[in-house]
């Protein structure tokens, strides 16, 4: 008989996404009258039309596939050589990224949780709390953990608490890690990390020979020039880190799909024999066998976000949703809460009201503003008594639930 | 220090298809005059444009985006229930199977090695020889097999010979498995499995417990009535079985990127305790978390394939794509060679002359014919001494193809 992944009991059942959906609908089934106010700020989807540019490249693409002289079949596995060159050449300009370092995908979620195929057993992990949930339930599927406490917490992960004190941002620990997930700026909190923090982990990953991995999807909301947009800008990350990108956020790619990994050839883990055995061509190899590239209209509209006017057309995008994060904080902070987050992230990360806990909060916005948010313990222990609120929405949308927070908490 | 995944470095270095693309591209730089002349029959990537039906969905879901009202962000992990719905109707009808057990995924390859995830270790693996690489190698990436011997083959795997004897459908063996992959219609020998043959396996699967992963990504290339186009048309399948289908051959999405994956509830894995568990949730929960859902301008065009327009233009495709696979039978047939396949699938499998092997057949057929076919040893040990010429091209091109082979062989 087949034996099943066992770690995959491990699960809680309790995904906090499905959770939340749970939670909205028996809402909304107990008060058929209230449900069409509801106004979703939980998950942080984009509301924005796709960038004409993109749609316009996307379209021509459809067209090349109906004339047998311009179809194209099987692309690389890596992505076609006009993406990556194109994000070599816009992102990672004299950082000393090769495009043949990039590797296109369709998203990052399956990049952040397929990289645990190169890494073998035994790797001490290290992740941030609060965390976006896939990088701890990928790893307790490939084996990585024991099992979760009463509070959700695996053993043998060691939890980096992101609080007010240390701005969200964790010290390097004492303890050695393997593998140190870190994403900034961050998911659910909206902080970002200075070049000396950066820096500092970047220099606890040379010294423990430890792999960081560095999800920058929400780089392009960055507002401010001192703050890092890429791990890369850090001296001597190209010997230790693996960075996740994403067009999701910028482009409005989250249902159209498209994303990519930077593995620099100079990053090494440990073989069998204690030997240095690079990232680069394991991640070649298991893209090239589990994973077929990604769809070609998609990749000719992901290169258009660098056109002039796609430039233009996310530059614009980001200007709404940061119109937005601005809009919100300053609703929460006047109702007396403490805002945090939203300056250089579209996630606004707000403490709860004395005597409210996460989900009571996400209970009370729902039951009494029908907005939707996310309970901050949803993303690990450290997020108890915060709520997060996504900047993704239109504006009249955000105006309405600003309304509603100031009448609700005045 | 990071351990690397071990098993990676198992794994050989010459992947079937970039050693062909190695030979081609050597033998165009020597033979500068006759690389124009070169026509790939190789690798099996389709060539005719995607159908109409297919394009105007993409277009008009690409517009969608383009509007807030109809834009559509992150879709269910597991599909769209237009998709998940239109596969059952036109698929399975009458099979048992629900929408809810339709996973929509961006490809059969990914799938197809992504399985792996929810299976535990332990498992003894039975595939076909020769056979499709990638099941082996993401068993080898998996942990699943110990070294590859001098002939290609890795200990702990049990290999199954697919022989002119057997028609290259494996009789069950004594032994015990509990994963089984099977693909009928066959890549790489286009040999079908009869219904009597396909209840002979789901019997042994049911009397060991075994898992059946069973590959139909050519089914919609059955010509014979008689010949099952799904595992679920066998009874007991729905107890033992997964099924993969893909639109890469059908609807030509080799390059735009849709496939899907059949899990019916009522099959289960052994868990850590002995007990039978359902292998649906596991899977739904592993593309919930590292898988974020195929494009929605993807889902949209495969769902016009199930259109009266899409279904007629599909066949037509079919119907191209078969015609080549006659012309190509008859060729090789012609020319004294022994010829199976070609009948209910794209792939003609070709024994070579007497006294040449596999990759003296692909070198010969190059040098002096400029075609590039498949070595049937490239797929396993058992293809020694045959040959895989892929239909998937031209008219003109088919049409030239078979008279270089008259040529060559006469």
């Amino acid at each position: 008989m087949a034996t099943i992944n066992a770690n995959f009991l491990k699960l809680k059942a309790g995904y906090l996404f499905p959770e939340i959906a749970r939670r909205v609908n028996a809402f909304a089934e107990a008060h058929p009258d209230l449900a069409p106010k509801i106004i979703r700020c939980g998950i942080g989807d984009v509301t924005e039309p796709l960038p004409e540019a993109v749609r316009q490249a996307m379209h021509e693409a459809i067209d090349e596939q109906g004339r047998r002289e311009t179809f194209h079949g099987y692309g690389p596995e890596q992505g076609y050589a006009f993406l990556r060159e194109a994000i070599v050449e816009n992102q990672f300009a004299d950082l000393g990224i090769g495009a043949d370092e990039v590797f296109v995908s369709d998203g990052s979620k399956c990049d952040t949780g397929n990289i645990l195929d190169i890494f073998g057993p035994g790797n001490r992990i290290a992740i941030t709390d609060p965390v976006y949930p896939v990088y701890v339930d990928t790893n307790v599927m490939a084996g990585n953990t024991g099992t979760a406490d009463a509070s959700g917490a695996y053993e043998g992960l060691l939890y980096l608490p992101c609080t007010a004190e240390n701005q969200f941002v964790p010290a390097v620990p004492r303890e050695k890690a393997d593998l140190v997930y870190l994403c900034y700026p961050n998911n659910p909190t909206g902080a970002t990390a200075t070049r000396e923090q950066l820096a500092a982990w970047v220099d606890y990953a040379r010294r423990h020979d430890a792999v960081i991995l560095f999800d920058a999807a929400y780089e392009a909301f960055i507002q401010n020039p001192e703050i890092p947009h890429s791990i890369f800008e850090i001296e001597g990350a190209r010997e230790c880190a693996v960075e996740f990108r994403s067009f999701s956020k910028n482009g409005g790619f989250t249902g159209v799909r498209c994303a990519y990994t930077v593995v620099p050839k100079s990053v090494t883990g440990r073989g069998p024999d204690g030997e240095r055995v690079p990232l680069h061509p394991l991640w070649s190899r298991r893209q090239s066998t589990k994973f077929n590239g990604a769809s070609y209209p998609v990749q000719r509209g992901a290169a258009a976000v660098f056109s002039p006017e796609g430039k233009r057309q996310v530059a614009a995008l980001v200007e709404h949703y940061m119109g937005n994060a601005a809009l919100l904080r300053d609703a929460c902070s006047t109702a007396g809460l403490d805002v945090f987050g939203g300056l250089d992230a579209p996630y606004v990360w707000v403490a709860c009201p004395p005597g409210t806990d996460s989900w009571g909060m996400f209970d009370k916005m729902l039951a009494d503003a029908q907005v939707v948010v996310t309970p901050g313990a949803g993303f690990g222990a450290a997020g108890e008594g915060y709520f997060r609120v996504s900047a993704f929405n239109s504006r009249e949308n955000v105006e309405e639930v600003c309304r509603r927070i100031a009448k609700l908490l005045s």
